[in-house]
């Protein structure tokens, strides 16, 4: 029955500049073109030819496109090539029930039987966005915000509002140790009288690093005109925009960009499903998830083999659509087997299949219960899930009854394709990686409390902060570095990661090292070598 | 008369759960679909509809997969994806010889006549395996092993005993040098008193480590009862598993792994010639063979080109299939031209078209004779290629008629696209580098000597670790990080990773260094600077 | 009237060694095959039946592949996919003015009738190459020049002599600051009597390292004869020779060499246009725009989707043919819009759309306005164009008013896809980063000026090497690797590679361990440290 909605057609690719939205191939109008082998000037395309019964363009949306298919044209391009432009809200909702890609059970008014386009996304819930302004006769806003994607998706954003990732411009920035790290790390330097000092860095540059992946508060500045090509248009002046980050403070309150993984605007869950969207902030040394997925089995056989891989299923079958898990399987996908089996169910949460926080913090610990962590108190009333030695505040983060369901979960998604033995065995050395790792940041953070007891560097006690001494920052790659990338390498089963990449050769060296320094500075501040 | 195995088929995939094994597309059954190009919902496809005559699967295999389906349905499906799932070793064998994949003359009783499925290849050579156990009827091991393979594949095997690799569990464990530096990496570091000692790693640290590309020692640990979607199911428990290291020591007492290239369960000869496979490996500084192929303009082609070639192709045509090389290319494929020479023979010795070892130790030295390397002994009396000073140990190492050979057959590569001058030049380059960095390792070593003399480092005269103070793991990255990436980058035209990324730069810093905390260490143990 | 030149073949790949040329399939001649999806043995082909009429080979090319399909079979068979192979000067100078791929409005004597091959390229110009000599009768050039090029792309030639890239060998080897960077960099240390000295590079090494990419100098050192299938053959002795760097001094006199971003033999369009290309280069910490771009989320986009996009197409229209910029779109390409307008013409001169330089050099400044940077004085009277305390060499470099104009150009290709606010909010950050980046260099250049001026460290005062003593290394790092790269982070969103990963934390951490080494540097010499 679909199969009358699309047909085969090989057509020649000839391009002329009369044409109307890219629906003529060949001197006859065809239809909108789903794919395409493009060979030369040919062109193999399967074509739906029926699209545009049940799924027509709303009024409001085709006044938009009358002028961005020349304001802006690449978006436009790019969004006809999404599943919102070929489908409704309705067909979507119609769905069996184990396809279904949205989780709304209706949707307000008349939105159900038009296309997901530019006006549905841009104008809803106007009164709730700071950022409304007037345009051409509507009422938008340019911060589409996770509230307005719950119209269709309530699910997804009632499961993001519990990733941490959500809080994550807040726990980096309300939580005033992180807040220090980020100042010395961002700030300058100025080297004065032999001595250095740092300026705070201004938001400008904290915008273009931490927030770029934590997310920006985007604030509504006002509207100013601008010249288009069709005249003088009002756009809205914001400040921390652009911005993409997981936990974005958008203008109308809302908490998260969902475009950081669904890019705009298409919108493609092939896309969220590929790991290079992960590696946007998870390839650097601090959280280096894609780049040990790089080196793991797993991603070998994805670097190789993803060309034959269907990315666009829901659900999505295991052996059938791909033979190696990418982040989002065993992250956030709803994975099933051929014979109907639930693998794992759709999460935007993340980590609930996750038992260890692996990453970020001087010690692995259990997951914060709350994902917003400024709550979080360890013994020295920091807000910090563990104290110096590695204690965690338990009080605050997931029991091992907890863990133990999560691991259960991911285990889950092993089994997939590995048999118990072998996904057991592997969790084992996982667990012994984790405690290896803390009992070597003990270690690296007692020769960093020694530095600081014999006034070699400046910490809490001297008022001084823990980030801006060249020992405390090797200290700091310690823990944020090397203990984080072995963790991961263990995790995933990226072993070059983890040995000599950035892990365990590294971690010992530098603490090596840090030993080494903090004999130079004794000796450079004169201090008897006591211990020594 | 192959062509009437196959059609194109154009189908709707509408997938439901009741089907029988995916073989049912559109309502209709149409056989096995061998490569699909899916777009939303339409499928087109070739499909191999005579696939089942003279294919069958075993009765045995066929209860494997009753269940299987079921309790692994990943590496099912991915199975049925492999040229093993759909030909049988007598077809193999009835191939032209260029063509062959398999290299026996025969196959034992019946096993010919059916696909190579899931029993064949878990219960042979029951009797040699101390894993096999009963598990609902079979006599079946988990570890299969290269001795298995080698029932149809036995002209590898025998190549494949004569890489150094098969050897690289013993190679690394049982070498007291490297041994040690294994200790140094993996082990945990203890401060106290203002010194550092350091705890020695627990087998799990090192199987997930550096055992993980060398190999672990898999034994077999007995059985256990498992639950399973059918009831409780005896298991094999095993140690030293999950791995699938290239030395890995296997329960059956054969050496390596054959799935560390051809992954488990389509060992797929795309998958093998990929060069993200030999990254999981082969990417770190100490042996950055795919880094440096990244940015190598052989590298630059296959991104960007690889799409269009043919990595199933064999033999393995240049040009045709392939416009640049890829590792398999150069280091194991069988190549020929479109007019008939055979360019290079398949080898999987890997080091027989390669002259100089050029990572691993400190110096470069002409590849050792024997692939069990813990044999050597240079002057010093130690298990390494050369001395401290870079003497080679001759004796054990191929001579310079040897080295002449196969430079000759890797140019016999090279001029498949390269004219003779090109290629002259480029190993006149090659060697120069060998030369430079050789020196530069012995001038980062005599800072280092000079430590151990001045007592401000302890060495072997002190019955102390080489690896385990902040100079010798400087001295250690001169030589496995800085010298050997040179080398590479040198060895494969990736220039950009033999500079700045982890070359000639950080060599020459690194010395730079080193001789400062040298002097550094001199006045912190009040040291007479006699030699400043 | 094209579609008669295609048709789609559905065949049976079954390779017999005596076919000719690879274009009989299924034991048919079909013709050349421009495309082909292969499935085991079945080719699902777009082939080009007629591809003969009209594009014929020269006598002279026939004669020179009836040898080397057999010389060198790699380099034809890639070839004879390229455009080259399939079409005529004739041909392409007959397309609209706005698809055309070549510039000159005619060319030489016959030359506009016959495909592009061996011959068209190897022996044009021949009086001027003094690399000419007598091959089987053809007075033969083994380099080709961008002159050579230039017969039928004259305008891409032109804009490529404005390129800074064209000067890239004399701009590194003839600027003594930058020339004496590069010895110590590659040239040898010695450690004697605790000093360490350095013997400079020999020309091979600097060949292997950096005029791999910035040009080696090609001479021609006469002819010689070697073994070929066909009996001895003269070939050319070339030093300098194999090198592809974008300032490569040919033979002829000439600067650059085209097949460093459109590789032999294919000089696909296509490949220069993906981003791998260009990572030849532009990867490392000194220049990382490739590994900024894989985590931008251009980057992210392109990784997961360009398997569906046109990298083919003249003109080439955002949206359509690709979804998100590669490197060559905003650098580069002939960017349009669906609907016609031109977003950006083609460019080989690339910094006509970049108003800073940001790499290079301890701070960024604006583009010289000469290629040839040698001719640069800063106040000091160094080649430089900034002074050691970033103070630029205006007079050599771009206005204010040729900024704004750069950056306008740039902006043009942002805005196919991005509104104003966007835009220059975007661009505003960018400058905040370009200021801060030059402020933390002149912190870590006040270091090391007090270094040399207390003698610490020996500098320019010392007539001694600015880039040979460990802290000076340092300094380097400062701005060679980390603001360089931060500002790569900016200019392009890559935020994850400018913090953690090689930007801002570096800086800082860098800048904090210079001023702790420089007090052990005062202790070791006994200084007082009166600033301190």
């Amino acid at each position: 029955m679909l199969m009358a909605h699309f047909r085969l057609s090989i057509a020649v690719r000839y391009r002329s500049r009369s044409e109307d939205n890219g629906r003529t191939q060949g001197g006859r109008t065809v239809g909108r073109i789903h794919n395409a082998i493009i060979v030369g000037q040919i062109v193999l395309a399967v074509v739906a030819v029926g699209h545009a019964r049940g799924a027509e363009i709303s009024a409001d949306t085709q006044r938009c496109l009358a002028c961005h298919r020349t304001a802006t044209p690449g978006i436009v391009a790019d969004w006809e090539k999404s599943i919102h432009a070929a489908t409704t809200p309705n067909q979507g909702m119609a769905k069996p029930s184990l396809e279904r890609r949205i989780s709304a059970m209706s949707v307000p008014g008349e939105m159900g039987r038009t296309v997901v386009g530019c006006a549905e996304c841009h104008t809803i819930n106007a009164d709730r966005h700071k950022d409304s302004f007037d345009h051409n006769g509507f009422r938008l806003h340019t911060v589409v915000s996770p509230r307005d994607c719950a119209v269709c998706h309530p699910e997804e954003d009632r499961q993001y509002g519990k990733n941490i990732m959500s809080q994550a411009h807040g726990n980096l920035n309300n939580n005033p140790v992180y807040h220090d790290m980020v100042a010395m790390t961002n700030g300058t330097q100025k080297f004065d009288d032999g001595k250095l000092s740092v300026v705070p860095p201004s938001p400008e540059t904290t915008a273009d690093s931490c927030n770029s992946c934590h997310g920006t508060v985007v604030t509504f500045e006002g509207v100013i005109q601008k010249a288009s090509p069709f005249g003088p248009v009002n756009v809205s002046r914001l400040s921390g925009w652009p911005n993409q980050g997981v936990g974005r403070i958008n203008p109308d309150g809302t908490l998260g960009a969902c475009t950081s993984c669904h890019p705009r605007h298409q919108f493609s869950i092939e896309v969220a499903r590929k790991p290079a969207t992960c590696s946007q902030c998870h390839k650097g040394p601090d959280v280096p998830a894609y780049a040990v997925y790089e080196v793991s089995k797993h991603g070998n056989i994805y670097n190789s083999q993803n060309k034959n891989w269907n990315f666009k299923a829901v659900p999505w079958t295991v052996g059938e659509d791909f033979t190696a898990p990418t982040c989002a399987t065993c992250h956030a996908s709803f994975v099933v087997s051929r014979t109907g089996e639930v693998l794992g169910q759709r999460t935007h949460q993340f980590n609930d299949r996750l038992d260890w926080r692996i990453f970020g913090l001087p010690y692995a610990h259990p997951h914060p219960v709350d994902p917003d962590t400024t709550k979080i108190r360890n013994k020295a009333g920091l807000p910090l899930p563990t104290d110096l030695n590695g204690e965690p505040a338990s009080a605050y983060l997931i029991d091992a009854k907890e863990q133990a369901k999560r691991r259960s979960a991911m285990k889950g998604i092993c089994a997939g394709c590995h048999g118990s033995v072998w996904i057991d065995n592997h969790f084992e050395r996982f667990d012994a990686t984790v405690k290896d790792m803390n009992d070597k940041t003990l270690t690296a953070t007692r020769i960093m409390l020694e530095a600081w007891e014999e006034g070699l560097a400046r910490g809490l006690a001297d008022n001084d902060s823990l980030f801006n001494e060249a020992l405390e920052k090797k200290w700091v790659e310690s823990w944020l570095f090397y203990a984080n990338s072995t963790r991961f390498a263990s995790a995933m089963m990226g072993a070059d990661y983890g040995v000599f990449a950035n892990g365990r050769w590294y971690m010992n060296k530098n603490t090596a090292e840090m030993a080494d320094w903090l004999e130079f500075l004794e000796e450079a501040h004169g201090k008897d070598r006591k211990k020594r």
